[in-house]
């Protein structure tokens, strides 16, 4: 098993993130956490200026605009071409038409290393019909394991992109190949931000790392890991979902790699 | 009395906040803990379709900028035409004569259900003389309470929505009645966002109501409750606004409808 | 030496901050922790105005875009019109050359009270080759104290600012005076905003003093006896860095002049 903590503290990556302006300061504090560089720049004259000296991209649609949509393509050509990881969270692909072009035209254009998403995203994504409510997955769309296991290797193949599907249980796909995991808590479903906090961290984590499917499998535990030992230490102070919300930041903090190893709870599917 | 948070917690409804970026964290917090689900979109193309499969539509001036008040044009339009709740938070309206036309526009061309600021906002948007202080009210303006019903009642009875006047003292009217509501806390003014997170509340409130006059009342009474129970818990903390924030939202969380009637003061006037 | 908490308590000034949402909520935090107003508008049509009735006016380079970039400009024309006090952020100049052309063009056309960045920053303002990495201080750039305060130098002569350098010492610099500071915490350096935090303390400070460089010399010991005890908070909550964030601010809002001075350690070069 790669030592991902240990490296991400040592190399301290840069991850330019074109994210939205709801989460942007968890995304940030969450990279600062593990140990990497945040920079978040979405003026189309300078962001792929950005990309271009940082080690991971993160294309984030939560409050995407027009601009920011130029932003997201002039960067994701210098991080195509300097060959850094480019994750992207489709949020909300699939509440309207607006959102899932642009998704759509990013797929086609640019190369993704990762996407990760809630399940009704997926979907959206891979072209199906999806119920999607807003930013939330939607619970019809929450189904069995092995119908999202097909549809997360759907999309790889489509893609050959690593794919995450976020929920209750995490799927984590690399075209026949695909991981569920175990860890989390409910709890990161009511806060804002647990997923772009963790497809910041997926970004950061590939940057250390030439195996994206691993790198992206180690993100996912720690996300999960560090929501189920925030959760405790928020009942323990009953605090809620804006304690779990710093809890859960500060566990990435205090997380090393044997910690992660001992509180992992993933396994091929 | 209606179990609004029962409701809530039942319907899950999907409010649409084109807001600002300095507190729309905490906003999506605060619609979580409720058990709402926030969904941010301000780009002009796609926001109207955001809110045509929202329950409950937000509108707060905070950092508006063109583009935004465009989102704000389009979402009211389908808002109205789909009849949900559409809540106005004039930020710093007063404060300057761009943001008090583009408030005076939207109340002349789109139906607010509900209109919520502090009595400084409020007496520049009826039109009187103020002596607003960028987004904080202005002491002069806290006047007496009588003064403050009669001017929600004026407002209210032009405009035909619930008003609701932020301060030491909620004042809360529809047209010829009003009530007032006690609870709430000093410490809710030194943190930025009480006044968003209240709208976006009252916008939930509403979403599960025909009684949005009621709806609104309970959810300023949710709010001082919750800034109340917030006060204490950070005291004991040897905590202060920062925490404040936290526990406030925290005390959302933990609200059931039993615990909001028990500490509920407010009375008609 | 003076009280200058108790002034701003007593005098609220209401500071404009045209600046980045990933740490805005945090900048409007830590002024209301202070006894500040915050206003943040960055609108090119309304700015201007709320710079205005302001007492003083940050500008902050984080995520800027063309749209803020004009709101900077015409804030600037009536701040310093109205001769307040100009703080500026240069967050992540010298990473390209958009960013540092930018900052070149506000520093050529107009008058800054303050200057305050990280060492590669700062080296990049002051038209040095820099090794800027995104917006975090590069270690090769945290040379010496001597190599920094002439710097800080150099650059104060050239612009006739206060100029600030932050990092484990902060240089202070008023052409050819400088002070060191050796207040604050290695965690201050973990969370994100803890530069824009300052920066419009800083403005807080020199709105209700006319000597600008020991305004910004109190706030700079502010930041860092807060980053103190905020370390102090958190170590015994077992918390990092997001409960770090929170007791920052905290701490901040807890302060007096009289703490201020207490734990200050500081002195000319």
């Amino acid at each position: 098993m790669e030592n991902f903590i240990n490296k991400i503290k040592a190399k301290n990556p840069l991850i330019h993130c074109i994210t939205n302006y709801v989460t942007a300061n968890d995304v940030a504090n969450a990279l600062l956490a593990i140990g990497a560089s945040p920079i978040m720049a979405d003026e189309p004259e300078e962001a792929y200026m950005m990309s271009a000296i940082s080690n991971g991209l993160v294309v984030n649609l939560g409050t995407l605009n027009k601009h920011s949509i130029e932003a997201m393509k002039s960067s994701l050509v210098t991080a195509n071409l300097g060959g850094i990881a480019t994750v992207l969270d489709p949020v909300g692909v699939g509440a309207n038409k607006f959102r899932t072009n642009i998704a759509n035209e990013l797929l086609k254009n640019y190369k993704f290393s990762v996407i990760r998403g809630n399940i009704s995203e997926i979907k959206a994504l891979d072209g199906l019909v999806s119920q999607t409510k807003g930013v939330d997955a939607n619970e019809k769309d929450e189904e069995c394991e092995q119908s999202k296991v097909d549809l997360a290797k759907s999309l790889s193949q489509k893609t050959n992109a690593v794919v995450v599907i976020s929920g209750k249980i995490d799927v984590i796909c690399y075209k026949n190949r695909a991981f569920i995991c175990e860890n989390g808590d409910a709890m990161m479903k009511d806060i804002t931000g647990s997923g772009c906090m963790l497809s910041a961290l997926i970004a950061a984590f590939c940057s250390v790392s030439k195996d994206l499917f691993e790198a992206s499998l180690k993100a996912v535990v720690l996300s999960g890991v560090a929501g189920e030992l925030a959760r405790k230490k928020t009942d323990a102070q009953n605090g809620a979902n804006a304690s779990f919300r710093n809890n859960f930041i500060d566990e990435i903090y205090k997380m090393d790699d044997e910690k992660l190893e001992k509180f992992a709870r993933f396994s091929e599917i």
